[in-house]
């Protein structure tokens, strides 16, 4: 039986994501092969999001304190090197980059209003700090930001696709509260919620990027695949982490996902392998609102989902899309880019946060 | 001195907005002159609106609520009198008029979360019925849904337009939220707040109704200022009505405003003219949630309001505005559509929801 201390991996529990250089850094470590031009690239992506101006209202600081708190600027990075296997990343392509930052803060400032969560990447969340009124105005307004900004971008066909993968996001988030609190939602179902509200947004960053290099159609339908099957292992990994993770790295309470009655995969497969978990869910799921979920309740699913080999089979599963992704830049020349293409589904798959 | 019942005009208050037939009825019933050819265009509209699918959950229940809670559809009204001064109400300026109605269905949702609203056209609020979190994700939709109808309707440029549109009535709304509960707002800020929240999208209406018109510039730029103007007459006149309207005609509470800390034009008047008023204000505010407002605070801040004649002044102001818009058709030949826009100025001041 393995101890739930064999599931730790990563980065040290001391790497907590706040400042914007550590968060840079720790990338570029992970992509040591293209840090120099990558490392250019998303600085003048920060530039630009520290550039953003809004009024000094609650609504604009709730957009500051959120694109303060950088997280892995995962979606840009996606952006970028996909731009950089074309023609370069350019104005354009920067402001695709920004784009698809400012769609993702949208959705996490909203989710933060519906969830009523307390904690993002380490510290209250805006929702907390400025209200909730903030909150929702300051998540239309980066959704509208993102627009122009990809309207501003003047690639063609892009802005028609991103309204089309937010509609995407915005279902996926409405079968996701249909499902909560109902613990025998199937995996099926559960991969269906994720590409819509995770990896439709890396497909489009992907597709984004390509396109502002100027690459061919056929390469843009592959990276395309490429950033789909990159973020369904990243949320993979994601769901994983609340169960399992380290609070101190991911910067957000452990068992979040659980609380909102989120069956997310490993909690599926451990349902089935081991019906017993369904009833302390349950048990989760009426813990009242501000009281800690007890320990032990805690420990005993976290066992559950161990001695079942849940958690493993949901890395397992990730590890497949990784690799899917993986294969999709075989008929890429062995170049710094594809590198850090294959260096990003390593990093998915081994994060702590 | 003028008594309350001085203030009341316009419809019965048994005129209850429910049924979308009551609504165009009472429309048409004003606008006589274009009752036959406006009614086709509106009735198209509502069919779009009602043949909007979305999944069978909490937010597709969410926004079925509020379309199907039809209000006056003035803004799709607006696009339809501008569309046919032009080639006429084609299939494309009924996607702007759907979009138009859409962006408004939005921020109604949004507000009603960030008002804690509970009232919303005699029915509860979609929040009340299917949870804040229904409402935040469903206003996102109809955003989205919005631009989609614009890109789809053709019609060049409208779509950045309504982007800038959209900014706008968030930062008015960030401007409101942070103007709550001073009570020394002044009206400067207060026309700045409503051009941005209100006037913004009826002048987006007209313009983009006259352009799908094919109409020149000079006409376009001549329609949208008679929108913007309208649409500050239109929310002057809102403001009053939250003061000494019938709620059974609004189908909201009165007082709304002041409980959220809103200082709208008559109170601004109101507290000039008689600084006591700011006294009772604060005690509103101090009301706790779930609470009425005392009746003997709520008629003496009404009562001062009728003798200081604040509530007669915003009524004046309005129909300025109103006669200023009507001033911007005088170029138009002597049409039924012509005469349709002037009795929508006359609409818009003797409303009573």
């Amino acid at each position: 039986m393995k101890s739930l201390s064999d599931l730790t991996m990563g980065f040290s529990p001391n790497c907590i994501p706040c400042a914007p250089l550590r968060a840079l850094t720790a990338l570029a470590m992970d992509l040591t092969s293209i840090q120099a031009f990558l490392a250019d690239d998303l600085r003048s992506v920060e530039r630009a999001l520290a550039e953003m101006s809004f009024r000094d209202d609650r609504v604009g600081q709730s957009v500051a304190h959120l694109l303060s708190l950088t997280g892995k600027r995962l979606r840009p990075v996606c952006v970028a090197m996909a731009a950089r296997l074309g023609t370069g990343f350019d104005v354009s392509a920067r402001r695709l980059a920004v784009a698809v930052e400012l769609v993702h803060s949208a959705t996490l400032l909203h989710d933060d209003v519906v969830d009523l969560g307390e904690r993002r990447r380490g510290f209250p969340t805006a929702r907390l700090v400025y209200g909730n009124a903030a909150s929702v105005f300051a998540g239309d307004w980066l959704l509208v930001e993102a627009l122009r900004q990809v309207r501003a971008s003047g690639v063609p066909g892009l802005l028609d696709e991103l309204l089309t993968v937010i509609d995407k996001m915005i279902v996926a988030e409405a079968q996701q509260l249909a499902a909560r609190g109902h613990l025998d939602l199937d995996a099926d179902k559960y991969f269906e919620i994720i590409e819509g509200k995770t990896a439709s947004l890396f497909c489009w960053a992907m597709n984004a990027g390509a396109r502002a290099g100027g690459l061919g159609e056929s390469a843009c339908v592959r990276l395309s695949n490429y950033g789909r099957d990159l973020g369904i292992a990243f949320q993979l990994i994601d769901d994983t982490l609340d169960l399992v993770g380290d609070a101190m790295a991911t910067g957000k309470a452990l068992f979040a996902d659980v609380r909102e009655g989120k069956m997310t995969h490993p909690l599926i497969i451990g349902a089935e392998r081991d019906p017993a978990i369904k009833k302390c869910l349950a048990e989760v799921l009426d813990v009242p609102d501000g009281s800690a979920v007890p320990l032990d309740l805690q420990r005993s699913i976290q066992q559950s989902l161990v001695d079942t080999g849940s958690v493993q089979e949901s890395r397992r599963v990730a590890k497949q899309y990784a690799d899917r992704a993986r294969a999709a830049l075989k008929y890429l020349p062995d170049t710094p880019v594809r590198a850090a293409l294959e260096s990003v589904c390593d990093t998915a798959l081994t994060r702590s946060r």
